[in-house]
């Protein structure tokens, strides 16, 4: 008999920001699989009658297949995500994999939502996100910076709020600062930008700057970067875009 | 003395899918404004000793300025949106009534966020929102729809996975007709398209089409539709959006 996999999202820091389903599938499950950190952050909801399987950045195909071959073998497994299982997480590439067993073998696969990092950023900042937004990953690991760089015009040019996803890491320090000169092509420099580290986790930080201003050294690997459009303005110390949208933009 | 005011999004549906934050900040709120529904939600965490304020869709700009100068005067305020606060949601209404007011007179403001509808939406459907996508809503209340109609046709030359929030109501029944015919002017009939309702409510419903057989009668008021792109898929029952990115996209 399969077993059932469910692939959670643990929102952006610690207990404050996780959904109860997706406390419950943690608890509920015999076998939990996540990168170290991310089971880290939840040891208030397993313990030793578990199987807690960790593994590394970079292992994610190898630990999507892992999770769905315990699920395939009869174990109820949780699969952990950071923010969303199903942004930029885990769920794409085990739903690929339990779709790739023929049907008798597939075990019951369910993804339980997360509040992802952009939405987690947005709140801290105010309300950057209340009008039409994107989000969009630096990251050029699985993708050619040319395609990023299409994309970044393209929502650049609507006039889109923008939500920045993995702007920078050790090994790609310069995508962000390219970025920025991109869409300064499209914005003017006193845009609003807000950039969230480590949102609702220990050494969150929260800064408002302009596109003009934004220096990229200030992101790290755990920053969302939030680009304003024309709706969005500096209120004190809240970022806010308008609800409505005038004709001319 | 200044209160403190929250402005809480509840996530999608009933208990399941709320963080702990936001059931805290409705329990400990001593007024709690929001629509109706909304209020009918979360009578789980409100009780006799709270000021429960109810009012009506369209009563947006009234509820906010009303939740601000009730903490403003001094009383511990929850306003509650479904879904997050932040996306189409109370917030930016709310920060902008309370930046409005004399530093020495503003209330402590604090944004809760929520799982939105489109992560909600993206985890029943699987994950089509794996990698970069955009949110739209196609409510021209608050905007013309000729500029509707511009983002529309960014987000479908930039291949992103699209999110549509307001894709009908009973006074607007031709918008999402109008969408699917822009969208097939840039993207295959065989598309995949999802449309979720009610997503974790009762009446919940999940269906997945294409964008040459969407039918707009099949959304209303509760429905998100999520439109796939180059790198979406159907397996099995699943919607999914693979993380990588060909170069020719």
């Amino acid at each position: 008999m399969t077993g059932s996999l469910s692939i959670v999202g643990l929102g952006p820091g610690g207990p404050a920001h996780r959904t109860r389903a997706a406390e419950d599938a943690v608890r509920d499950a015999q076998v939990v699989l996540g990168y170290g950190g991310y089971l880290a952050s939840c040891t208030d909801l397993t313990g030793a009658h578990q199987n807690l399987v960790s593994s590394e950045i970079g292992a994610e195909q190898q630990r999507a297949e892992d999770a769905v071959r315990a699920a395939a073998g009869g174990a109820r497994v949780a699969l952990v995500s950071s923010g969303d299982a199903g942004i930029y997480g885990m769920a794409s590439l085990a739903l690929t994999a339990a779709a790739a067993l023929p049907p008798a073998r597939r075990p019951a696969v369910r993804v339980v939502p997360g509040v992802t990092a952009a939405i987690a950023a947005g709140a801290l900042l105010g309300a950057p996100l209340a009008r039409d937004f994107a989000c969009l990953t630096l990251s050029d690991l699985l993708a050619s910076w040319e395609a990023v760089e299409i994309r970044l015009r393209a929502v650049a040019a609507a006039d889109l709020v923008l939500a920045l996803y993995n702007p920078r890491s050790r090994g790609r320090a310069w995508q962000l600062g390219r970025a920025r000169d991109i869409l300064a092509e499209y914005r003017s420099g006193d845009t609003p930008v807000g950039l969230v580290t480590d949102a609702g986790r220990a050494g969150e930080q929260v800064e408002i700057t302009t596109l003009a201003a934004l220096n990229p050294e200030r992101a790290g690997m755990h920053t969302v970067v939030i680009v304003g459009a024309g709706g969005t303005s500096r209120l004190g110390d809240w970022l806010v875009t308008a609800r409505s949208l005038s004709a001319s933009r």
